[in-house]
């Protein structure tokens, strides 16, 4: 099967593979006091500075919801774009952990400074969740980059206001490829306070980490992470996999790859008549406005999703091939071939 | 190094990495609707019957807060046996999602009948956490095994009264091979409602189970398991490992050289002057008494914990050799070789 | 002081009152095991029929989230209309009681049907919180009342999806005497499966109660309330009041008092150039839009609240006099007599 | 009705009544933002010192888990005697806030500091609920007083471990009377942060106080105390009532008046063969073991509750008479008459 429904459709990188059954020699104490785990540690504090503690997690829900357990609790928000998914796609996981999620006005997914001043009025007035962090999506959920300077206004705004900044970052090496950046510049460098740095669509198996770039934030950490489900018994399987992404620059050819395959497929797309991209297609995402008759022929051959506005999404990975645009592009083409009309028929 | 800590100190065994090598081919739907995902489902279908449904989650306190999830919520507690895993090790996960736990008295982690009995009393009065759930450990956090007629019992209390069963089965395979019962002989045959099933601490890299044996709770668990956090995302790198793990009962092989590799130990300890060990070895696990400064001296060798009552906790595992064994055995011998008062010198 | 800024600015009934210090005699026992309780109850089944199980509670706020506790709990959601209190007005009590809120498109508050249909296909999507409550407001928090034919509608889209119905009605008297038809006609008979009846902005001291016409809710609604913190201690000082208010119509008297105020009160400021009254006056809020340096002007006479969309709230009560109506419109069109130019400078 | 089951089953100190009628005109602010609750706030601070922030608050479960909610989160847990109302009596409350409440050894209900400092240890231990807060009951729920030097210690250990400390006063006027000293001298002065100041059970009719006397803590509250249910609308009737409560030291009056009778009822008791007090009466509870043929005989006259360990729970209130007294002796009495085993028969 190939799939273009979405990066984690994917398998893991042999490197990833290949460092994770290395690590399965002998026996080595559990909950992250191994020498997996320090070394990883390591590497995330070179790439995000000395005052960076990284927190292996299970999941990104669960980098999310550990983040803002962190951040946020009873009588506070937490204000968000549109569409993040922690609003609209974690069936209610941070209001299980007791936490109100508020959507600002955004525009492709990135919060507009002056919603998200207005709604920093609501500080002081006792009816009003108090907001307590921002949390912003790098890349969004419609695939759009933050640049750094809207990171920075943003998080000036939050800091002045003295709310927490929280990046979301499932595909973060996807947005660090397009920005042509390093992960501190447009993260702790531009006022991000915790970052949901995730590995799970860009070649790793399984595992995220939670960047906490705050001591007193970094010193409830390692409680929080149990108390909410994401303390890895055996770590070093998933430190292992990070010290492979980390070391060598793995994330960063894997994310080019994957943004390279969605600019081909875009090319290509914008040539077949009736197929409308919405949206600059800046990392590993397309999100495409066609006929639903079409969008049903493609999906006998392709597994994809519906997304919001009547959209599909279409989504590249490390591993897309050559090959497999072609023949996305031709089963597109052939599904567009047929009229509206006649597909209804 | 070698560790008699804990079982979750070893890795994973060859048959485990391999199947989730061999699962790292090609492109899989991630959440779950994935090849393996069903096939796996399909085998713990046939160890614990038809009507048993499966939900592969990311680590063992998630599959426990997930059952208590769909067992119990506001106004209601989970009884369990004193020193329960949900009451005393895992950071307060039950009460952060909402759920009291109330501990009753039990003997080596057993939940006596009587005092189950006397729990249910509290049944009625407002004032009072409703009981919702009883929670027992197979094995205890102490090593002892219910027999079948036991959990039958205490099932047969709960259910009288209108409660559910849960059963915490981080190491249910040490337990099986303890009994000579397959699995669904004392669980959902005896009563049991929902079932940890855990595999992590018997040679699987990562990923539990959670079964559930009533349809109106099944029916729910989809979206509780997500949040709460253990959706995984690769889903075919935890069933697949499940598959190899289930299939030609290599859990069975495994849980039996853990078991035999304690008994091993426990007949030289007792050989050795100065050690006490504190309750019949049923499965992997010692607990002994010993002086606190040899215990000093043993752990400059070999990492294990301390446990409550001033004992000392050492497991071997499915990959204990005869080796580590004689080597644990002669430290030992060792550290008790000195006196009490010379060590304190 | 004369208020227009909210109607829980009034105090208590003369009735009210006596009924509470005829209450305060002799010994009693707390917690509801008392005859004023016992009446009370009695006396909101005939209201509400037979079926209809009361739970007198500590206040609006408890109503409701013991309400949705019923109804909802992890991985699902509430449905409500915009604006509506329980999402913008509790300081996310709900939440904080692990409850995710998400509004939908209304107008005036008034969840359009559309709307509710399209959130209702959220339901079997593993992603998303699953619909569990649909929660209305009447009359709204814009002062707009739900005919009779509307409630039906949306119930039956609802309970249709297998969701219940939740109706915050902490002014149902207001809207009552607006529709002149008894409670149970626009609730229970509607399709309403919980209602947060109100009374402290209807002359009640303190103290609401929670309507429950399902039997299953019912029997968990007694150990919710004290876990909800909204047990009463001496509850007979509650039951008292709404024994005064149910009997004999009090509760009517003084709804159609206050929305008779806002009636004569709309009149005269639809006479007073430079007021726009926003909205139809249907109980006893008025919301209008009028120049900033005149609202300003006014309150510095009277206390009122500044309203979303640049709009502001006055309102009137059930102790509102015809003097009160005539002062305030004094006040209004003194402070609208100087031009925004002039104010300004 | 006389009741020796509870001090809730008595009504309200004329007084109070009076005061609350009185603040029954005009119109007022909701939420707190009256002239009752200024003065009631100022009030509140003479007695506790110019530090100490009032928040009046709905009942005593609401001022107990706002108070816990303050001190406590997810990953932590509070520390508390065994039987403490939090733990036992709340259906749950705490922990349905997401709080974990662990008992521990306790005399007569008052924490031993040895306790105290071993439940400390687990300070800094990864998978332990980490100890936020002790609370303590004065008087206990056996009706046990601390000593100012007790209070003191207890708080001594806590605050050097870095933990804060909640005091359950639901009956601290019947403490202070006991111990002869005003409320500060052993609360805020003695290391207590946070204060469940009770009234109920002692002449008020509805409504507590939250004491904070941390402005850390105290900045948090106001918002707390809306996300937990426990703002009230028409604040002024509750703050009313404590302004009568604390001027003239109504609140000494009513204690001594309870703690007396209790004495006096203690001395008939004592009288009379067949009853065994348990414990030392030091406020209005008196704790009995008698035959429960001649309890089940008594009960037939007087409402009273069982308590734990086969005993009887008797209180007195501030309006008990010397009436009720005899009374209620002479029924024991009679109720002891006839044998244990011709009550059987």
């Amino acid at each position: 099967m190939r799939s273009f429904g979405s990066d984690n459709n994917s398998g893991a990188s042999s490197e990833v593979l290949a460092a994770l059954a290395a690590a399965n020699v002998d026996h080595a104490i559990g909950y992250g006091d191994d020498p997996w785990t320090a070394r990883t540690r390591e590497l995330f504090a070179e790439e995000f500075g000395p005052g960076a503690e990284a927190f292996l997690v299970l999941n990104g829900t669960g980098a999310n919801v550990l983040a803002l357990s962190l951040a946020a609790g009873p009588a506070t928000c937490v204000l968000c774009g549109e569409g993040a998914h922690i609003d609209v796609d974690e069936t209610g996981a941070p209001e299980a952990a007791g936490i109100k999620v508020l959507p600002l006005e955004s525009r492709r997914g990135k919060v507009l400074p002056e919603a998200l001043r207005e709604a920093l009025g609501a500080i002081g007035t006792v009816h009003s969740a108090q907001p307590s962090c921002l949390s912003i999506s790098q890349p969004t959920e419609l695939g759009a980059v933050y640049a750094k300077a809207e990171i920075e206004e943003l998080a000036r705004i939050a800091h002045e206001a003295g709310i927490l900044v929280h990046m979301d970052g499932a595909r973060i090496a996807n947005a660090a490829v397009a920005l042509g950046l390093p992960f501190r510049a447009f993260t702790v460098d531009a006022g991000v306070d915790l970052l949901s740095f995730g590995g799970t669509k860009n070649g790793i198996l399984f595992g995220e980490a939670l960047l906490v770039f705050r001591p007193e934030l970094a010193k409830r950490a390692p409680y929080l992470r149990k108390a909410r489900l994401q303390l890895a018994s055996k770590m070093r399987f998933i430190a292992a996999q990070y010290e492979a992404y980390l070391r060598g620059g793995l994330w960063r050819r894997n994310a080019e790859a994957a943004n390279a395959a969605a600019a081909r497929l875009a090319g290509l797309a914008r040539g077949i008549p009736g197929v409308e991209l919405v949206g600059e297609v800046e990392t590993n995402a397309l999100f495409a406005r066609l006929d639903p008759a079409a969008a049903e022929r493609l999906r006998a051959e392709y597994f994809f999703y519906d997304w919001e506005g009547g959209l599909v999404r279409w989504m590249t990975s490390f591993d897309t091939t050559e090959a497999d645009i072609q023949g996305f592009a031709a089963a597109l083409a052939r599904a567009l071939a047929r009229g509206p009309a006649e597909a209804r028929a």
